[in-house]
């Protein structure tokens, strides 16, 4: 059987979800298709939040009413194969839909270490986007106490806060030198680190797992120094993978890491097919240098730039590089971090100053809740041009950290900071007298 | 007996701190000295929040640590003549201070309405940004249970909601159609209106005060529709009239609203002397018409662009007039507001669409704590630019709206918006599919 439809995506994530909704919203008068696998599809920042705060899966659901009122229709269905010179998709069913535009957001998969011995391990899992893989790890987890958890990223790092609250004895393994060091300096990676200790997780940082331990079911895991941790479970948090095996089978170009080619306004090479989340390709937007950064919220800056140049280019709505921007949260302890950090900065050849400044994110000071607040700028010597921020303080730095990156991605300078009216209050936000972005680009003012 | 500095600061509120600090910065071989009248200065902002959250106003004073480490001299006096030619001040005690460079930040004081009959009866407040004043004010408070406040702007507001917390009958009396009404558009004050009732505070509007009733001590109040409230106390939150006395009989310029006329680089008439914060004349960014919006936020804006241009002007360092930035808590709900409303806009004559977007401010809605949020942006027709926007929601609201800020300083339009990379969490921000400045903007890409 045959069917057709004007615009066709493929992928139920955060991507493939804004592709579709604001596909039909720029082209009205055309038809809309979403086709996902999953019968329901998991919020995936959501996931972490499943083993504590959220009890259970079903409140990690995305709502198909968006899709529904924006007049998108879904079909549950998987495809299978992709002839880009007929434009035609065909399922497992062996049904076939033809398209006039497609938007591949194919998503990403856990990586699967194979150079890790014991993977295969009863009680080791991976963070799969996958409601019944993970409905399946929460009651496997029920019976035990003991959790390792490979990899110090942000998903590790979630994983880790949210089973430590409801009462597992977890441990962090992290090769790099610092958890949650590629996306923050090291002061702050340490910050963090001191916040996930004083709620009781462990930390090992600057080794790696070396052998998941056990016979069928795991007992433990030896790191690269010698040392052996005992273990009830293993998550390995280790990264994740494009899923490009559709694309490519159809010929489209997949680049030296593995992501589908892209052009700025998320074309393959194919102009009738676009490719946009953790898929297709990432550039950075300073270096315009190839990146594996995914990040659900960068993924559906993708789609909508996708969705509004499916038939029509538009010479302002394109998409420059990735700049990278992240939050999380340890407790009530928010992270931030938009741009280039120092490290990163430094190493791909830029002449940087930094400023640090650190206050509080209420005032007076003496407001129950009060927390204190740290932003860190990271600026190009001579142009001025605030090339990233970082921050940790309240739960305020969420939004914190999305006005540094407006600042990142318009190419602003400090004297755009310094001269910026701000808006404060005692209950909400630092002191206009110090207000850190502000007072961190002081800092940096006095340096240059 | 006569002393010098080179730069002197008058007035020890937020705009003269930040004005002493940064002078001192900018130029580090210059003598700063702030002179100021209060031995302890209280934090404006803070003033509501002495009345219940704080407890007491010894927690909202401001610490001179910051004037000490920054190497700037404080004295306690006060200022009563300035010779503007021979560039010398003289004080009550008669000491003189002469100097090369003189700001002024001499603040506001409550605005006291002559024609309203009763406001010299006992118990009749106005909130005076005076340390003794705020001490014997709660005293007296404490003994009484009925108090009515005059006025639901900002300052009102945020003193009935404190009051009402440590269990006094609270009402609102506002003459304009809703509470806060100069801040927001119709449909947000109306929200703020229900939140504010849901706590408990009850709320007369689009009715005046016509006269506080007591014999010696007050005993109620007669609105101008007849009714009459009980009251044991009234608080008088009509507004602040800059202070300029000493400006005015120096001999500089006054405007027709009676603040200090002021250059883009916050320059007097008398280019060694600069004006800043409440007493410092204000413009709309937009207009450049005449604006009596006083916060200590653009105040502080205002102290940085004077700080820099002291010696030298700066061609890129200016105030390009006030947008009017603000932000408030009633309980655990942010307002903030940030440039024109839809209200003023189209009374000042501009051809603007608006999109509002209602989310949540955490995702998925079901974690605990998950508050709505609502993003109304209005934006010029026919450029796409931001002229302003508003938000209630969680308190990340205070953030959210400094980068709503940041855009209308900019003069960004919707397609900056539309294409940006924010970043997104579960625990502190809207879902990356349903951001709400996003999909606003989303609402107003529709109807251009």
């Amino acid at each position: 059987m045959k069917s057709n439809t004007d615009i066709l995506v493929i992928g139920g994530g955060p991507s493939g979800i804004v592709a579709a909704v604001m596909g039909k919203s720029s082209y009205p008068e055309k038809d809309v298709l979403l086709i996902r696998k999953e019968k329901q599809a998991i919020i995936p920042c959501g996931i972490p939040y499943i083993f504590g705060s959220l009890e259970n899966s079903a409140k990690d659901i995305v709502a198909d009413k968006l899709l529904n009122t924006a007049n998108v229709k879904l079909r549950i269905g998987e495809v299978i194969s992709l002839d880009q010179k007929d434009k035609v998709c065909k399922l497992t069913d062996g049904q076939e839909i033809s398209f006039e535009k497609l938007v591949l957001a194919l998503g990403s998969t856990p990586t699967d270490p194979k150079w890790l011995k014991g993977t295969s391990l009863k009680n080791v899992f991976t963070v799969q986007k996958d409601k019944e893989y993970i409905d399946q790890m929460m009651t496997r987890l029920k019976g035990h106490q003991k959790v390792v958890v490979v990899g110090g990223g942000f998903i590790g790092v979630e994983i880790s806060d949210e089973i430590n609250k409801i009462g597992k004895d977890v441990t962090i393994v992290e090769v790099l030198p610092h958890i949650l060091g590629l996306a923050f300096d090291e002061e702050i990676s340490i910050k963090a680190e001191e916040q996930l200790i004083s709620r009781g997780v462990k930390i090992r940082v600057g080794v790696g797992a070396q052998e998941i331990l056990g016979d069928e079911r795991v007992t433990g895991i030896l790191l690269q120094n010698g040392e052996k941790l005992e273990a009830d479970a293993v998550i390995l948090s280790m990264g994740y993978r494009p899923n490009t095996e559709l694309a490519h089978k159809s010929g489209l170009e997949i680049n030296e890491m593995g992501f589908i080619v892209v052009d700025e306004y998320m074309r393959t090479g194919n102009p009738d097919i676009f490719a946009i989340g953790d898929c297709a390709e990432k550039r950075d937007f300073f270096t315009r240098r190839l990146s594996r950064i995914m990040l659900a919220s960068t993924a559906t800056s993708e789609a909508r730039i996708a969705a509004m140049n499916l038939y029509n280019l538009s010479v302002v709505k394109t998409f420059g590089g990735t700049i990278g921007i992240f939050s999380t949260a340890i407790g009530d302890t928010g992270l931030g971090a938009a741009g280039l950090t120092e490290t990163v900065a430094k190493r791909d050849g830029f002449d940087v100053v930094t400023g640090t400044f650190e206050g509080v994110n209420k005032h007076p000071g003496a407001l129950l809740g009060t927390h204190k607040q740290t932003v860190k700028l990271i600026v190009g010597r001579k142009s001025g041009i605030i090339l990233g921020g970082e921050a940790i303080g309240g739960t305020g730095v969420g939004e914190l950290i999305n006005l540094v990156g407006f600042v990142v991605q318009n190419k602003m300078t400090i004297n755009s900071i310094l001269t910026a009216q701000i808006g404060t209050h005692p209950l909400l936000t630092a002191p206009p007298t110090a207000y850190p972005l502000i007072k961190a680009a002081e800092v940096v003012a006095k340096k240059i």
